[in-house]
């Protein structure tokens, strides 16, 4: 297999950060080819990261090596590990809830925390111990993992997958003449909100394109969005800045203001707090 | 050849998109090499698009072939099609006017509507038919084409290239003592104008380096800038603040505001609404 | 080795130009691997652009060639030129103050004018000369370096290494009780500021980890900053929007607003204008 590596990280392209650690990569092996995900997951934020993984991963060849390296607990306990993916694809991450997504839809395999008495840069001039993880622990980890310079299980000693990190996922509820879910992220281009209700759920519950579906939004219990609305599969359908329901790239179902920013105009987010019902009229 | 694809969209990497679309060209062919011209055009710019395209393609090796998804017509009727240029390239795009300033200046050779029933991606796991056409249905496509898979033949049948959707492009004119064009497109880091105005042509109408000229800046009719300004070869011989013309790095003429903005100053933009008229004091 | 380019201006993505400069490296030489440091410099800043390459350029493979196009002189008399440094690597990139920080740190064996009689691209079609020297002049002559159709010595003419234009820096300067350096730079993400202070002197000054430290800091001679915060290695240690030191990831000392932005909430900034004296309380 090809060597590549496939980096998603919150460091923006606005300092030197990933020109470092795309040259750690390049230092232990200049065969590595890079691809660069995206370097503008929101900081800090590993729900982002955690979606964005899922989003993407089911969609390159079996066997590549990701790097997510969003990781607000850095110099804290929190592990570094590699995770094997029961769909064949390995991650280098903190374990910090960037793994959830990924774990519900596809399951981790095994995961191994990264063992930094090797797999971590020690430069000489580099003296004492550096934080940029990124850098020195992840890319230079992940870069001796797919040059072949240490197997998957050189990586580190293998812990019990029960003690992965997970941000909290409410699951989707068939109800007779409802379905329940929440908003798991934005699409920030367009102020869409995506949300975790699978399309075939949906049909079963008995909804049906062109169907006008009456939609409550709670944040933490509290109502609001309270509206019926139409549920067409093109935004030509509905009048501009008109709420319409639409079933997305990922085939959940998703909610978009036409030529607007549902998320903005109507001061809506995603993320556990967020619960969405839809309801026969 | 090496096989190389050169993408330019309006997906930012705010999200996942890039990653997922990047992701289906390396399934179909680990050794494809991906290259970012930019994702970054103004959203649904159709315009910019097409400008882009014009500015960088004529620099890249005969052969190269370009991805180019700025789509605000998916799920329209609008035709998914590779052209292939006369000037030797190939550009996968939907046929919206993005083809328009590269079939103007270099020409379009031939034209074929893709034939999604074998160049598009149908997975099993993705259940309904995805709106996503830059991950399955362009990027795949080009994938397929640059690796061999398929011959540019195969892309789909052949159509009339006088039915490619084109934007409308005012010519320039050449009349006694002045010249007349529109601008074209803004330089957003900078706020300055190009013009559709080539080099040749305003020298043959008689106008010389370090000449005031009378500018007169039309919107829709509508006279927004009556000035006489100089015309330079470098930014550092007018004083800051002050309008110049200049020639362009693709030897068109433009106008720049001296260390400032002119389109946020001068409330000015691009399109075929805007016409500019140089003309002899 | 292999062929390989490692970019870094202020182009941004917004318009054409970085896909325009590619092109024309793959035109030289469609082997040579292009990998992007960065295109967001800001815009005009040779001081940052100075500073990042520092930041990055040691943790490269020995021989890398690097191409900086941060060049607010373009079209005047600045030298446009190639540098080998001391720790083994080529910088191609106008002489305006961007080699300043490399040179200070790892030295500069030698540099090169470039010849522009033979590395400068001429085409055909592109008439008059233009001023985009990132495309025709930089990143052409180095895509003709790094594939080996000149040597380094058939760049152009070796001019004195005294002659290069350099930004003025501080040096840092420990004296009884104290250590005054400047800050030499901003995280944009986080609105940290980096000094020039490196961690060894900073201990040998005294200050130990966990100290509360008198810090001043001085724009042009005026103090804008004058209070006792802790000195951490974690930036859990502080409380939530409280100031304090910490060693960075190239070992000089920083300071950081915890869970805020310490440029903007302070109205600090970096360069010559800024002094940051550590004292013992």
């Amino acid at each position: 297999m090809k060597k590549m590596l496939v980096f998603q990280t919150d460091f923006t392209y606005k300092e030197g950060a990933v020109a470092a650690m795309y040259g750690v990569v390049k230092s232990v092996d200049e065969d590595i080819e890079i691809i660069t995900a995206t370097h503008e997951i929101p900081q800090y934020d590993t729900w982002s990261a955690s979606y964005r993984l899922y989003q993407y991963i089911d969609f390159w060849p079996k066997g590549t090596v990701f790097v997510s390296v969003v990781d607000p607990g850095v110099g804290t306990s929190r592990r570094a590990c590699v995770a094997k993916t029961k769909n064949g694809y390995y991650i280098v991450t903190p374990d910090n809830g960037s793994l959830t997504h990924v774990d519900q839809h596809f399951g981790i395999e095994e995961i191994r925390e990264i063992d930094e008495t090797i797999n971590r840069l020690h430069r000489e001039d580099n003296g004492a111990v550096s934080i940029f993880h990124g850098r020195d622990l992840f890319g230079y980890c992940a870069a001796r993992l797919v040059s072949g310079q240490i197997t998957y299980e050189e990586v580190g000693p293998v812990y019990d997958t029960r003690l992965i990190v997970r941000h909290e996922i409410m699951e989707p509820v068939v109800k007779k003449g409802q379905i329940e879910g929440m908003f798991e992220i934005c699409d920030p281009n367009f102020g869409n909100l995506w949300t975790n209700i699978p399309l075939p759920d949906f049909l079963q519950a008995g909804f049906r394109m062109g169907d006008r579906i009456h939609t409550l939004i709670y944040h933490k219990d509290q109502i609001v969005f309270d509206r019926t609305i139409p549920y067409y599969d093109s935004f030509g359908k509905a009048p501009d800045r008109s709420v319409m329901i639409y079933n997305n790239e990922l085939n959940r179902m998703a909610m978009a203001e036409v030529v607007g920013n549902l998320c903005k105009d109507y001061g809506l987010s995603y993320g556990q707090d967020y619960k969405v019902v839809f309801l026969h009229e």
